[in-house]
């Protein structure tokens, strides 16, 4: 058995805010195009079908830690899946990512939206989990489980794809706030629901990805998402597996974002790491921050880049390296390389003193 | 004469931090697509036409200020035609917004760019000012000019148009800091004296968009763009007139935003803004911050917002209204005429008091 196996994975000590022997790094959306591996398979799968069958989805989870010395996993899905199960129709558009063709244009299409239970609507990415658990518990890695946060998914639900200005969603919000918190209830449900049924599966780490809840005013973002947040928080904490709360772009309120719940906060490149740390309490777990398009300069500026982030985490237990976003498409291979073994390289420190 | 002739026009006192009779509000972008006047007047000419005819331009610049009771007009052209005096080839694509069809894409390109003089490249808006300032100095109104700033030109004249990730502009930045260096230095040149024109011209403040400058991290845009951003605002000064340092989704680094200089600070809606006033120093003027998309809402949650926003700025001097970013296309007219008369209704008692 691999020594990594003989103690707890560095990334599950990390959630917990233990010291680990190095600083875990893992990296949202390491299974994707940027990878030869994946862009083989996909060229011959399209994405819904990759998701719904467990085999190519394992096989894609399993891609980056093939290539990496990742200190986790994350199943291979998408947050909009979901939907589908809701009564949304979900296409992903060559060469333009997601869009619904029916998007939630009124309160009766909340009315209406379906709340059916994951093991029924989500059970290729279930089979997933089970498949290729055995296969990550051998490397002593750990898998991550994921959901979309219900402001991210009630956006794309309302806008039928990406938006600048998100005018459709703050209208709903604005104008029927009763309506709003049908969906937001339903969304609640349908995400605790789903992320349940992946830990029964099998995974060890739960993450919910808000990367839309920057385009919200401080205000209207304690108004109208943080408590249906907490909701969601405080039934995951009964699962009794570390919570990672991903946002982007909520610097100016990303306390109130830490409040919401969560063991671990995920944090964008924005502020930097130390600044993060501090509001959302040093109590908390950190995951972060690195600016994906670092990873296309030349090393030098790299190096730069991560060292900084490392300095501001100064050794502290707790901290998880990660991108601030997910790896771009374009991102050269080898950068990835570089920048894995260099975090596990500079703060293997901890570990020699331990010897 | 009108009243407001008699003494200073209300927007140019709470610019210099001055109390005012009430608190002055424009609106950016504040002739547009929302108005049937606007749409009117665009349905038979181009953007560039529009913006390159100086009666044309005069025309759109007064129709708010015909239809709303706002305490300042904003020259009507755009932050990109100054490029097209660089040498890069624009265009409005139709329900697509700006395009840049030769990018910049090599170090080679940035050493070709020209630096004509603004009186050459820009003529068309200077007429422009020229020929509506008398109409709005016998109304009392202030006329604004304006620029980009150089981040936000310099990601224009890279990515060609809109962009998720600027991923080739911070490459260019990270991969070429000299020639980087070149191309902020060359765009401070040209947005400076087209300023400086603008004020020989006749315009009474001017401003500078950053709105692209969120996509940086602190410590980017402290290594990047603040360095020009000064040199910029330390040109400005000298021109003598009240000068706006407009970004958005920069509540990471505000105070390193505020700092590169101006008189007024323009904010986002992600920052309450007595938070935002307190990171960009009390001694700073103000402009901000109501969410756009608040103006879909209806009256009652509207009023809750800007009423939010006046409570917060307190009625200190030094605030002016103004929404976060430009007005939405879609948004209804009435709401805005109730918006302007509100803010003014609502801060009127310094001016009883003062009889």
């Amino acid at each position: 058995m691999p020594a990594s196996t003989q103690r707890p994975p560095r990334f599950l000590q990390a959630c917990r805010g233990e010291a680990a022997d190095r600083t875990p790094i893992w990296l949202m959306r390491q299974a994707g195009r940027y990878m030869a591996e994946y862009r083989a398979l996909r060229a011959k799968h399209s994405m819904l079908e990759v998701i719904r069958t467990p085999e190519l989805a394992a096989e894609i989870t399993l891609q980056p830690i093939n290539a990496f010395d990742l200190d986790a996993a994350i199943i291979f899905s998408d947050i909009l899946p979901p939907l589908t199960g809701m009564g949304l129709d979900l296409e992903f558009v060559k060469g333009h990512g997601p869009r619904l063709n029916n998007p939630i244009r009124s309160t009766y299409a909340i009315d209406v939206l379906a709340t059916p239970p994951a093991a029924e609507s989500m059970g290729g990415t279930l089979d997933a989990i089970r498949l290729v658990k055995p296969e990550l518990e051998a490397r002593g890695v750990p898998l991550i489980g994921f959901a979309g946060a219900p402001f991210t998914l009630a956006s794309y639900a309302i806008e039928g794809g990406g938006s600048k200005t998100y005018a459709q969603t703050k209208t709903m919000m604005y104008t029927e706030p009763a309506a709003w918190k049908r969906l937001m209830n339903k969304l609640v449900t349908v995400v605790a629901d789903l992320l349940a049924e992946q830990a029964r599966a099998g995974v060890d780490v739960l993450q919910v990805f808000d990367s839309w809840a920057g385009a919200l005013g401080r205000l209207d973002y304690i108004r109208y998402v943080q408590p249906y947040n907490r909701v969601l928080y405080q039934r995951l904490e009964k699962i009794g597996l570390p919570v990672i709360n991903f946002s982007t772009g909520t610097a100016a309120y990303l306390d109130a974002v830490a409040e919401a719940g969560g063991d671990v906060v995920g944090v964008d490149w924005r502020l930097p790491l130390d600044a993060a740390w501090s509001r959302i309490g040093p109590g908390r777990a950190i995951m972060g921050n690195l600016d994906p398009v670092t990873l296309f300069a030349p090393w030098r500026e790299l190096r730069h880049h991560v060292a900084d982030v490392l300095q501001r985490a100064a050794g502290r237990p707790g901290h998880i390296f990660n991108l601030g976003h997910g790896i771009l498409p374009e991102t050269p291979v080898d950068a990835v390389r570089r920048l894995v073994d260099y975090v596990h390289e500079q703060t293997a420190v901890g570990a020699v003193e331990e010897v």
